[in-house]
This record gives structure tokens, C-alpha cells and sequence, in this order.
């Protein structure tokens, strides 16, 4: 199948499944992620996912973060700091100990247990913000705190896991470990300190351009730069893209045809295919898959997000609902949990049954957090109704 | 590289140099063009085409159709048919007979200079498309005579060419020649008139979708899709892009915004990865490509559109300058005189040197026919001002 033909298949399914999800009252990459894993090797087999379709799907989400981002206003979103660290990290602590108990009580090696404990310990963002979007709770309290998290959750994840790597290869012993650090630091500060100046000069001098869409390709380069460079030192896309969208924000959303267009770029054709790939991704199902692990495993996937998303964000957020949004937000697991096990499976560190289970985990938690987040936003926003 | 720092790349000197060509006073593709042919196999070989950057590139030139064809009434251009038809005549027989002529006076066989004639007789429509939206022109009368005999002109030659090869494979001897003319035949009549009808009821469908960016989806999905369809007759994608636009323009121009929305998409993205993907497929320059041919052949490829074109066009249009405009915006040859010329090249019925000369050709066409364009319209509209 040509790759125009693949496209064209990938829209029509996206915005048919993606409107009937609408209609049915959830948010759209429900009927998007279905869209994948009908059309991809998990059902159909019609579409493979293959480089010229990551390039979509990487703009996508790249197109996603940076629209979210510039969604939110700098100052308020700096102030969720101190908020986000400590959620991010019960987020990450509470899952990776819980993943590493259940690890070493169903008998796994100390290293499989670790492995276990890091799949669970990184959210994946694309999930709860395009839910957030979907709702209109991207700027409420629970809904910043958990892009917030989301964001910092991944740097530190990142971290840790280009750490753990470093000393399992043996060969990255002393300073060299640090070297992934060192960069992630370096990259904050070049692009949230001097970008922070730099960027918004460069975007305003495109305004007096002679080309008349120079505004809309200079936002749209300036995200693919940022989520290229953060990709760069180790990072991914996404974190790059958002702190662009963030940076740009007030300069985009002053123009308000140029922030709608930006959005359709993202929402109307990007943002769709790169749902669309989560479900390519998945594999195909076999009956294999059904072990004795799964129940519990996919318990404390929810569970450990949940606690530590809960328990981190308690202290800044009024009320008990709002924290446990702020849980279940950060909840989905995705590309970079899909990628840790898929490199353990190919090394042999862990056998094809616990891949399938760690693929129905991350399958579990992108299927149901929309729907979840979906209904605590609308029992909180009634039972604010009723007081 | 990757293929998300090629594209970073392409946009970045697509826009710096399109703004230079603009600042200038020249269409801002002459600078998209530079900049694929700078960072091109041709010059500094940063980027090869390949295909993901080539689906990239089709979309830009899907994209440019469509959003020209909107720009366009559907009615005014329908009264347009039967010049255009004329105007396309013209423009293609007189530089096929020039150039075969010209094969066989330089001692070339039989063979080579009907190819000679056929490199010659198809118009390339993005380019002059694309100068007249930078020119505001595309909607003049010289404009929409331009646009109309490219469209006409690109069937026409299409089928020609299919013939021709049916008839030279020899296997496709009897009725099987005329398959391609059966198809387009078809294709036509389900677009233009089943799909006049069914498209815009579809795509009103979609102003009543829950989904907030449905209509913008919804017109770029029917681009791609008859784009795609005219591509599976063996048409060029921008004639199926074309018809849809024409078809759709009335219900997209009501919407300012979804009109503006998806022109940033065309011109502030894809179109300019069209244009510097034209200039990626320039072969290196080398020293063997000057032969005594090179003169006489740039000299009859723009003579022969100058003069069909201007005699084709004469009686339907007011003056002598406003023909003579439409002969030069009928000059660009592109993508399609490149593969027939690819072909004809790894077949062995040409050399390196008559292969050179004919991307020679292509450039010179490409890069003059703005310039001349641009100094066209301008003196008419001096001379109109003087009066």
C-alpha cells in the first residue's frame, strides 16, 4: 500500500472511530487508538507501522505538546513547579517499589525486578493532555498539576533509565554515567533560560516578514527544533516541544487566527495519525498472553500510579477528588515502556510471556485513563454543582 | 539524519530563502527551489529525496492544487473550458512538433526525437500556480486561463504519453492502447459530476460533527483522496486535488477561517517541502552537460509554449500581452519530463549528455518562468495604470 493510501486510511478511520467516541460522550483518541489497533497488526494487518509513518506520528505528538503548552500561561505554570517535582516523584517511587515487590514475589531475578519496576515508573503525557484537551481541563488545577507532573516525570524517568542502562552495559562505569544528566541540564537551561528571551525575539521579527505564513512555519520550526534538540541529549520529543509551546505561548494565543490554525494543524491531521500509530504499535494478539502475572501486574500499574500521583499531590490541591485525577492522569504508560521492553525482549532478558503482559498493561492503562479522567472531571464538576 | 532534522532543515532555508527571493521583489518559490537545489544532491548533498520526504512532497503539491482550485469558482472556470482545451492544444502540439524537429535537423533517430517532443509538450503546474498566488493573480483572466490549459494540458499529455508507451512496450497492441484514455474518461465524469454532488453533501455532514476540527479534516481527507484517485488512473495527483478544490471552493470560501486555516497548511508547511523537494531532484552538475544541443533545446522549449500558447490563447483574450503571458506561464516542465527522462535514461534510449540537457532544460524553465511572470504582469499593470 502506498503511503498516501496509508494516510488516507489512517484519517478516515481517526476521525470516523474519533467522532463516534465524541458522540458516545468519551474523548476522541479513544475512537483514534481503536482506529491503530483495528487498521495494524494487532487486528487488520492493513497498515504496518514503518519510518514514513514515525515521522507523522512524531510530529504529531511533537505538534500536540507544543499547542498544549502555548494552551498555558508561563507564570502560572512556573508556580506548579515545586507541586509537579513532588507529584512527579511519589508518581514514580510508588509504582517502581510496587513493580519490584510483585517482581520479586512471583520469583523474577533481582534484574527482571528492576525491569518490571521501571515500565510502571514512566507516564506517558501524549494521553492525558490530548484527554485533558478533549474535556477542556488543561488550565484547572488538577489538570496543570498533571501536565506539570507528566513533564517532569518523563525527565526524571529519562534519566534514571539512560542511568540504569549505562551501569547495566558495565562499560559506563565512573563519570561517564553522568553524562545523561549533565546534558538534560544543559538543554534546561539553554532553552528554558536563554530560549526563554531568544525565541520570542526570533518569532516576533517573523511578524514583519514579507512571506505571509512566516508566523505559523516559524512556530511550527521552532517546536520541531526544540523536541529535536531535547530528542538530541536523550529526552523525548515531547518535553522539548512542550517548553517551545510554553515559551511561544503568550505570542501565539495574542493572534487568535494564528493559535486556531496551529491547533488544526495539530488536531485536524498530526495528532490524529499520531494516536492512530499508538495503535499500530500494538502487537498482534495470541492466546499466550493470559498468564497468572497479568491480574496483579495491571493492579499495581493503576494502583502505585494512582497512591504516588495521590499522596504527591495532596499538599497543593483542595478537596480529595482533585488528587486522585492528578493519579489516574498520570497513569498511562506508552512508546518509551513499549520500547524498554521490546529492547529486554530482543536482549533475552525477559521471554515473550512478560512482554505480552507488559503490552496489555500499557494497552490497559491508555484504554482506560480516558475514560476514568473523563468521569472523576464530570462527578467533580457536579458535585460542585450540588453545593 | 534523520528524517525529522531533513525536514527542519528544508523549511528552515525554504523560508529564509523564499523571504530573500521575496524581499527581492520575485515569487518566494524561486527561493524554496535555491534552497532544495542547495542542500541537494546537485550542490551540498545534506538531503537526498527519498521517500519518506517525497510523501511529504506529494502532499505539498495536493495541498497547493486544492487550496488554488478553491480560490477559483467553479462556474467562472467552467466557462474557461473550451479556451483552456484551445490554449492546451496549442501548447502542446506546437512545442512537440519544434522539438522533434529539432531532434531529427541535430541527427538524433526517430525514436529519441518523439521523446525529444514528448519531454517537451507537458506542462508542469505547480510552478506557475504557485507564482500566480504570490503575484495575485491567479484569479485575473490571463491567470485563470493559465491554470486551466495546465490542468487540460496535463491530461492531454498524460494520455499521450500512455499511449505512446502501450504503443512502444508493443504488447499493448488493439484496444488496450485506449485503457488509459477509458480510465480518465471515467475518472472525469465520477468526479466532476457524480462527485459535484456528493462531495459537498459530505462535506456539510461534517460542519454538524461533535469533533471540533471535523471540516478541516474532512476538506483535506476529500484532497487526498481524489488526488490519490486521479493518481490510480494514471493522472498527476494535482489534477484530482485541482477538481476537488473547484468542487469545494464555495463551501470552504464561506468559512474565512477553515479557508485561511488550511492555506497555512499548504504555504506555511507542505507546499514549501513541495519546492525544495523539485530543487533535491537536480543531479550533481557536472562539466559533460554543455553540449552544442543544450542552446537550441532551452531556445524551442520556450519558444514552443510561448508560441502555442499565445495562439491558442489570442482569441480569447483581450491584447497581445495578456496572451503572451499565458505562452510563458504555460513553460515550466517538472517532475513528470524528469521520470520520463529517468526512464528513457536506464532504458538506454538516451545518454548522460541528452539526459543532462533535458534536466537542464527542466531548471531553466523552472527558475525563468517566475521572473518572466512577474515582469509580465507587472508592465501590464503599468501599462493599464498609464492609460
Amino acid at each position: 500500500m502506498s503511503p498516501l493510501i496509508e494516510i488516507i486510511l489512517i484519517l478516515v478511520s481517526a476521525k470516523v472511530l474519533g467522532e463516534l467516541a465524541e458522540r458516545s460522550g468519551f474523548p476522541s483518541l479513544v475512537g483514534e487508538i481503536s482506529a491503530g489497533i483495528l487498521l495494524g497488526p494487532a487486528l487488520l494487518g492493513l497498515v504496518v507501522p514503518g519510518e514514513t509513518l514515525e515521522i507523522f506520528s512524531d510530529i504529531g505528538i511533537i505538534a500536540l505538546l507544543f499547542i498544549s503548552g502555548a494552551q498555558l500561561n508561563i507564570r502560572t505554570f512556573s508556580r506548579s513547579e515545586k507541586a509537579g517535582t513532588v507529584t512527579a516523584a511519589g508518581g514514580i517511587a510508588v509504582p517502581f517499589i510496587l513493580g519490584m515487590v510483585l517482581g520479586i514475589l512471583s520469583g523474577l531475578t533481582l534484574t527482571v525486578s528492576l525491569l518490571i519496576g521501571i515500565t510502571l515508573s514512566i507516564t506517558s503525557i501524549g494521553i492525558s493532555v490530548r484527554t485533558l484537551v478533549d474535556l477542556r481541563q488543561l488550565k484547572s488545577d488538577a489538570g496543570t498539576l498533571i501536565v506539570s507532573a507528566a513533564v517532569i516525570d518523563d525527565i526524571i524517568g529519562i534519566l534514571l533509565l539512560s542511568i540504569l542502562m549505562a551501569l547495566a552495559a558495565g562499560t559506563a562505569a565512573g563519570p561517564a554515567v553522568f553524562l545523561p544528566v549533565l546534558l538534560t541540564i544543559i538543554f534546561l537551561i539553554v532553552v528554558v533560560y536563554a530560549g526563554r528571551r531568544f525565541i520570542p525575539w526570533l518569532f516576533e521579527k517573523t511578524s514583519r516578514a514579507h512571506t505571509h505564513e512566516m508566523p505559523y512555519s516559524a512556530a511550527i520550526i521552532i517546536a520541531l527544533a526544540t523536541a529535536a534538540l531535547a530528542h538530541g541529549v536523550g529526552l523525548h520529543y515531547s518535553i522539548g516541544a512542550f517548553i517551545a509551546g510554553l515559551i511561544l505561548g503568550d505570542s501565539i494565543r495574542r493572534d487568535r487566527s494564528l493559535f486556531d490554525s496551529i491547533s488544526d494543524f495539530a488536531f485536524g491531521f498530526f495528532v490524529s495519525i499520531f494516536f492512530v500509530y499508538v495503535g499500530l504499535l500494538f502487537p498482534p494478539f495470541t492466546s499466550e498472553v493470559v498468564s497468572v502475572f497479568l491480574i496483579p501486574f495491571v493492579a499495581v500499574a493503576f494502583a502505585g500510579k494512582i497512591i504516588g500521583g495521590y499522596a504527591g499531590s495532596r499538599p497543593f490541591l483542595a478537596g480529595r477528588t482533585a488528587p486522585l485525577l492528578v493519579g489516574i492522569g498520570l497513569c498511562p504508560r506508552g512508546e518509551i515502556t513499549l520500547v524498554v521492553a521490546k529492547v529486554a525482549l530482543t536482549a533475552g532478558i525477559i521471554g515473550s510471556v512478560l512482554y505480552s503482559s507488559i503490552v496489555l498493561m500499557v494497552l490497559a492503562t491508555i484504554i482506560s485513563t480516558p475514560f476514568l479522567l473523563t468521569w472523576g472531571f464530570r462527578s467533580m464538576e457536579q458535585a460542585r454543582g450540588a453545593r
